[in-house]
């Protein structure tokens, strides 16, 4: 693990993938924080499958694919130079389909790690590090983008506020606690606990709390009473994709809750940055996960034998729903994102 | 148990609560259906308790309440007539507040059980044992009225239709489905899990299977991408109670599903009937229940130590997310509510 970054006290919950000697160890977030254990991945595949199997999430893929991506460049070492390019490419397209939803952000990054092997074949430089390097340079530049995020999020937040958030916003739930802190700026959060995964209760709230701050974990059929009865300022998500239309994917149930937020007057705003692999909300493929596990919680059967399961991963917020994008350039509203590219924004993919 | 009921299909899941030789046994709902407990009440201040301890839930505390009365009149048996009308009195204050929400309901009904005692000493008939049969004439009474509401409701049902329920509908329920059976109706649902006590995954969806009707059960988040993916045609609840100025106090989650079925054009129907108790919504007190039973979910903790939890019971709906109030005269419009007392209605507490 990296110890050396200035945003340390984040890198327990993003850097949770970390190639090394023929290895990939991850963070599995499917038990976390009751239990801390790792992963350990001896192929590329079994990195794909961990990712598949939601071993790692939020962003936590962002940093898994390319250090898979290393892992193949050593599986893979001891070819010619264009038998690894051959065998990248093969591994690039495995991992990057690893789930639906995101595979266009994740072909983007794993083309990148080509890239970085052609040019480290080019100057006979060892494959693996190198794309641990691109992988650490493309992490620091999206922490930098980030914390530009988060000042203009936390612009939005009035001292003493309340914000509530879906889901676990990976790295900005961080920043942006971090940048309140900074300005002396109290908050309170209310966290949806986000079934059926538990992100919310586990993971975000575990941010707040370690940040700090007084954070309330609820079931995410208490939305709207909070919003109503608690004051909620500001309802505020990441997004797995923001599509240059407007369109809002994220966790299931950002969508309802973005409904509740307009019923009540409340502002929802969005963080990262618009996807130019998604022009418009017309290439987004919902992944419908095991139905299976609508019926159980941390691990408990709820439902009777004979009762069907569902489970759509993700929604889509449309955006007459969404008050503001808020990027590393400043807030946009949804239906001009084309002007974030226009401003010179998008020349990294933002992962929040 | 009684066994002796036309409406047998159903009694498992009401008649869960019965007085016989100086105990009440009550189902646990807090397991069902994974597992099929009783615990055995020896005084009726074990039943307040086990209502307040949501061993019984949704209208199993209407039959319970009265059980409760029939065992507090076998406790005061020996006493003189005076003074067992007086510890009757005590008892049916400690079990109709044993939860503050339907405080006003349970009052109603465990005075008619002091009637009921009262015309059984006239008699000379044995109190508890005349309770008991109180409380089957009531259950009898609202059985009937239930499966008048449910062929009004049952009308707003297309054919091959999508049915979304929140938390555990109780009867209304199973004589909604039978209903469907009896005109050929097919219909299919879906039921929100209802967290934190999992009714719509353990209770209603297992009434739905018991009734030969496909069933589904989504997460409390899903439900808007359930609504709109899945041509859901009607939302429809029960309440806890219904305030003659229309607005409806159920399981918190019903006032955001009933939010986002407007935003998506469906309309809410809420079966029951308007509550004189409750003249508008000022009178309604809404319980806060352990805030740590939202930390955990079937038993395991979801959350960090150091988070809040919060856990308010019900919401309330306000009458312009509500299209139809289905009582057993019909289906009022929230707004004209103390139209069904003149019509007629009301004079017995439907609980559905």
């Amino acid at each position: 693990m990296r110890e050396d970054h200035d945003l340390a006290f984040m890198l327990q919950y993003e850097n949770v993938a970390w190639y090394e000697d023929g290895t990939v160890r991850i963070l599995d977030r499917r038990t976390y924080p009751a239990k801390v254990e790792y992963v350990t991945c001896r192929t590329h595949r079994e990195v794909a499958q961990a990712i598949t199997d939601m071993v790692t999430q939020s962003a936590g893929p962002y940093t898994a694919a390319p250090m898979g991506m290393a892992l193949a460049a050593y599986e893979c070492r001891d070819r010619s130079e264009a038998e690894q390019m051959a065998y990248l490419a093969q591994a690039a397209q495995t991992i990057s389909h690893a789930r639906p939803t995101t595979a266009k952000r994740m072909t983007i990054l794993c083309e990148s790690c080509l890239d970085a092997a052609r040019r480290a074949l080019a100057a006979g430089e060892r494959v693996p590090e190198a794309i641990v390097a691109h992988t650490v340079a493309l992490n620091d530049a999206r922490y930098g983008q980030i914390a530009k995020i988060a000042t203009y999020l936390v612009d939005m937040f009035p001292d003493g506020g309340t914000v509530m958030t879906h889901c676990f916003a990976e790295t900005i739930v961080g920043m942006m606690l971090r940048e309140c802190r900074t300005r002396g700026k109290t908050i309170r959060l209310f966290c949806p606990e986000t079934r059926p995964y538990f992100q919310g209760a586990r993971l975000t709230a575990t941010v707040c709390r370690d940040m700090g701050f007084e954070v309330t974990v609820i079931s995410d059929n208490m939305a709207a009473f909070v919003m109503q009865r608690e004051g909620v300022d500001v309802f505020t998500t990441a997004a797995d994709a923001i599509c240059c239309d407007g369109h809002v994917v994220n966790k299931v149930g950002t969508f309802q809750n973005a409904i509740v937020a307009k019923y009540m007057g409340i502002p929802y705003f969005v963080t990262g940055a618009p996807d130019r692999g998604h022009p418009s909300v017309d290439t987004v493929h919902i992944e419908m996960r095991d139905p299976g596990f609508t019926l159980q919680a941390m691990g408990v059967r709820t439902a009777a034998e004979g009762v069907k399961g569902y489970y759509p991963a993700f929604d889509v917020t449309p955006p007459h729903l969404v008050s503001g994008v808020v990027t590393d350039l400043g807030i946009y509203a949804p239906y001009d994102l084309n002007r974030y590219f226009a401003d010179g924004g998008g020349k990294n993919q933002v992962v929040v």
